[in-house]
């Protein structure tokens, strides 16, 4: 199949341009129920892992030639594809270098209680609340992914998992496991602990340190906000307050620090 | 004391302020052998750790009322201090946030063999070869700090330490532990194998999986590049190569694959 089989796009101002462009701004993907997939990575596990929710296919034409496998996984999935001249491929995309390919896909989120149903005995989840910074947002659902979280539970205080530096970050992530979205932290928190799900507190000054924590069974992590942590109130909604042992106060970030809890969780599941 | 006993900077095209302006371009600090330290975390870890190395402190008003701490801890060190205006001090900066504090500091690298002289017989090292993120290099740095690492050996190829990208991300952890810069790879691996320590390759593709590594003892690990990981001649000189355990292929970054890896070496040390 060569590229002029397929409409090409050319002009920046176009209408399919300016709605893809939209998707930067929240309100845009809240009235579309729809969100920007940058970079070939990232598409390529839209395709791979959720390809019924992919709406469109953006490429240029040397992004085309380079990434044959994305345009032959669309064409199995059914999903149009354009060729974009590098200009109108700049405009659709939020960040500069989107490596010559973007894709819109629906929002992938599910409902709190699918979420929940997905973890397993010997699984573990995440919770995320008040985590404002995009970039963290996206290394823990990485994080989540890698180490074979069975969920992640993002309350309605924290980021827009479909920001564009979101989803960026995330490398595809988001679409591994089970997300939702938009509840409020204490409904998550109950309804954790009416699937009996056990709630760790990732908290610097807990009392037990990670090495002491019981990680076996079903359980989730609760990461708060970059600056002030987890709220008394959620903290007292939680079951243990877990601390990293470091060298040094203050000295983790919280990614660091989700990626060292993930792990842990990981490394205790029965093999 | 008050701020009015301090000169008061208020041109931003003066000499002194374009010269710490010019701080964010490598020969400026290559030529003057300073760089440049912003916001009052790291302002405080450089006046607290090597408070000799720092040269002057920048305040706006309103930074040096809700920072008192770092007006004193500046004075007792006999660091020349100054007052800006806020469009002095966003001159000066490099980011675009420094809450109102810089400081100049002399470069606080040690020499390699200096830096090898701290690895004690249970402590680890990390070295940095090719690693060419701000980013990245400032979460490693940070993490070798939270994790106690004895020092952080730079090669030649990777970025610069001294890039206020990379001192930003370390939050000041720069100051907390010995570091050298410059040497080649080779060099730096060879002398870490004369001085008995064990190279640990860290490598999504190793052959010894994380659990299994041996980390007690002397030891380094060995993070390569972001998006190549480690040279063949690299992976060669080190003793083992050493992988994360992971659900999916690709889904750790190198911060992450850096923490992970630096936290284990924490956790096995006798204590």
């Amino acid at each position: 199949m060569t590229a002029d089989a397929h409409p090409l796009l050319s002009n920046p101002r176009s209408e399919r341009v300016r709605q893809v462009a939209a998707l930067g701004r929240r309100a845009a993907r809240q009235r579309s129920g729809t969100f920007l997939v940058e970079g070939p990575q990232a598409v390529r596990e839209l395709l791979r892992y959720a390809p019924g929710r992919a709406r469109a296919l953006y490429a240029t034409e040397v992004a085309g030639e380079r990434h044959p496998e994305l345009l032959a996984a669309a064409e199995q999935a059914d999903v149009p594809r354009w060729t974009c001249t590098p200009q109108v491929l700049e405009t659709m995309a939020d960040t500069g270098s989107p490596q010559g390919v973007v894709a819109v896909a629906e929002t992938i989120d599910v409902p709190l209680s699918a979420a929940l149903g997905a973890v397993g005995e010997h699984d573990f989840a995440v919770v995320l609340t008040h985590v404002r910074d995009p970039g963290n947002a996206g290394t823990v659902l990485r994080g989540a992914s890698a180490f074979g979280a069975a969920a992640v539970l993002v309350s309605d205080a924290s980021v827009d998992v479909y920001n564009p530096k979101v989803v960026r970050s995330t490398v595809g992530a988001l679409f591994h496991l089970p997300v939702s979205v938009g509840a409020p932290v204490e409904e998550v928190l109950a309804e954790c602990r009416a699937a009996g799900i056990r709630l760790l507190a990732a908290d610097g000054s807990g009392q037990t340190a990670l090495p002491d924590a019981d990680l076996t069974g079903r359980h989730a992590w609760v990461m708060g906000n970059e600056a002030w942590g987890l709220s008394p109130e959620v903290l007292a909604a939680c079951d243990q307050r877990v601390g990293i042992p470091i060298a040094r106060a203050e000295s983790l970030n919280l990614a660091m620090a989700a990626t060292v809890c993930l792990h842990a969780s990981a490394s205790s599941r029965p093999s």
